[in-house]
């Protein structure tokens, strides 16, 4: 019986032709060079390296539009009832999120399909905006929260009125876009907002030791991000933001056997691009502290989400040990905001 | 006995956690974001577009320095015994590498690691040279194989000198390099040559199909394309050249039960990086001209190499049909050098 076991098995695993990882710790200028391949750079301590990676003809990043996107940023009035601004579901101070599952607009709504709120924070980073990537730019996607009837709920046209009565406003935007015949306008109010989203952006140890410092992370840390690279979770994690850019399938793979499409409950019934189940993927810049996580926001912990990300998207089951040190590395991504002296 | 050995299957799947891909098949418009998403873009098609792409304030781009390193490239007196140019082991002509396992330089001397010579064509879209990223632009990577006593065996000296015994390159490196006190220098041999080989690129079906063109592809190879993203391999081979820039353990699975390192013989014991097994990622465009395949050219077979990279590096086993599929949509990678109107 026991024999037949054995052979049972040794029969069956050749025939499986199953293929597992073999991790490895990698030294500080291998895990740097291979950051680097993937495009992962440190975020730009000074105003004018800002401006060097995030500025546009279209909408220039100056001082001046920074100070009143962030007041727009802060403003109720911009909301139906005068109730939310942008700063409700994005608490730049809290990682940037609102720490809810769905995100909660006017009246107390929740987002009918359950949407997460992503982070603001170095959101200008990603080369597309929204979980399924709909906007390709900041001052697209403001759009969507200003007129959505489960966010803040305000037409364009009330927007602008809203802000007329307001004098700091008729002469502030005059200021800082003195070529408009009609300074305060709803795209305006966009582009504000947009560039005073661009100077939020957060460093932290990580992009001390992407600059070349070794002692900065921890040797466990150090062990975390070899196993980040190796476990695969670099390859669409990658450049800047580390997330941000790439369209993947979610979930990649299913449990052999299993007819589910999802590891998790489908709440909202939001599937992502085309209802393919394509999302963009998010970043990980201070992902410690935006929990809960997914699209959908259905679950809290960070160390369940590596290990699903893991098992769903790379096919490979990790040992609790190998999620400890995944973490441990992604705290390393907890940063501050970057002080561009903006006042 | 028949029920004991479906109970003992169940049994160890049910352990195992085994997770399978589940392929579809992906519309246009979805492909064409998914590549943007990795940087895949087309090749541009002008002198301008190239330039925009290319171009350094170190070593610009001119059509006469383009013409002066083509004739470089194939300047046998560039080597020691006047028998090898660039052009042996990168033949234009021939997908831009010379099709043998390991590359052969002087003396018929074959190189000592068994390296296979990657393709010259589109090497200037990679983030690095070398199949261990020694080497971050062209320029420099110039000097490996013209001093290599494998290769061109020649030294610095040596090369000035025997061009300076022909009057046309008097001429010539006066013309295009005038404000250097010694326009005949090594160092000027090698940025030739590298401008000469950032005008190498090709373009192919696939790039009109970027560009929009839903037509240039059969539906056999968009659905070849659907599954080169959804087995992974999009993860790794990406940007402009669909690889050349990341730096990726190989093999970075092993097979369970299995104590080999290498999914293939180890000639000539090139381990990569560090001896890591880390490799730059090779470029995809043109693959199916530039058999054989892998660092050390020891898989002749495309279909093979793509089984191999999808087991060792994505963990998915690929069905035959599947593998032609993928087969399918690399053939339309198969590209003409684009005629930038250098003469």
């Amino acid at each position: 019986m026991r024999y037949m076991l054995i052979i049972f098995v040794v029969v069956f695993l050749s025939a499986k032709d199953i293929y597992v990882m073999h991790f490895e710790k990698y030294n500080e200028p291998l895990l740097r060079d291979i950051a680097t391949s993937y495009g992962i750079e440190p975020v730009p301590e000074s105003f004018e390296d800002l401006k060097k990676l995030l500025d546009s003809k279209e909408n220039p990043i100056t001082k001046t539009k920074a100070r009143l996107g962030r007041r727009l940023f802060f403003e109720t009035k911009l909301s139906k009832d005068d109730t939310v601004s942008c700063g409700n579901c994005h608490m730049i101070a809290e990682g940037g999120d609102d720490n809810k599952p769905a995100a909660v607009g006017i009246e107390g709504k929740k987002n009918p399909h359950h949407i997460n709120a992503p982070t603001v924070l170095n959101a200008a980073l990603q080369s597309s905006q929204f979980w399924d990537a709909r906007a390709k730019t900041l001052e697209d996607q403001a759009k969507g929260p200003l007129t959505s009837p489960f966010e803040m709920s305000i037409s364009p046209k009330e927007a602008v009125k809203n802000l007329q009565k307001i004098e700091y406003y008729e002469t502030k935007f005059k200021e800082v876009f003195p070529k408009d015949s009609k300074p305060l306008s709803f795209k305006n109010i966009r582009y504000a907002i947009a560039v005073f989203e661009k100077t939020l952006l957060t460093r932290s140890r990580f992009d001390k030791f992407l600059e070349g410092d070794d002692r900065v992370l921890s040797k466990k840390e150090k062990e975390g991000f070899s196993l980040f690279i190796q476990a695969g979770c670099i390859r669409c994690h990658n450049s800047i933001a580390l997330g941000g850019n790439v369209l993947a399938r979610f979930p990649l793979r299913k449990k052999l056997g299993s007819n589910y499409q999802i590891p998790f409950e489908n709440i909202g019934d939001f599937l992502g691009r085309d209802k393919k189940y394509i999302f963009k993927t998010p970043i990980l810049r201070n992902i410690t502290k935006t929990a809960p996580y997914f699209h959908n926001g259905s679950v809290k912990e960070l160390k369940k989400t590596i290990d699903i990300m893991a098992r769903y998207q790379s096919g490979v089951i990790l040992t609790t040990k190998e999620i400890n040190l995944i973490y441990d590395f992604l705290k390393t991504l907890e940063g501050k905001l970057v002080n561009y002296h903006i006042d």
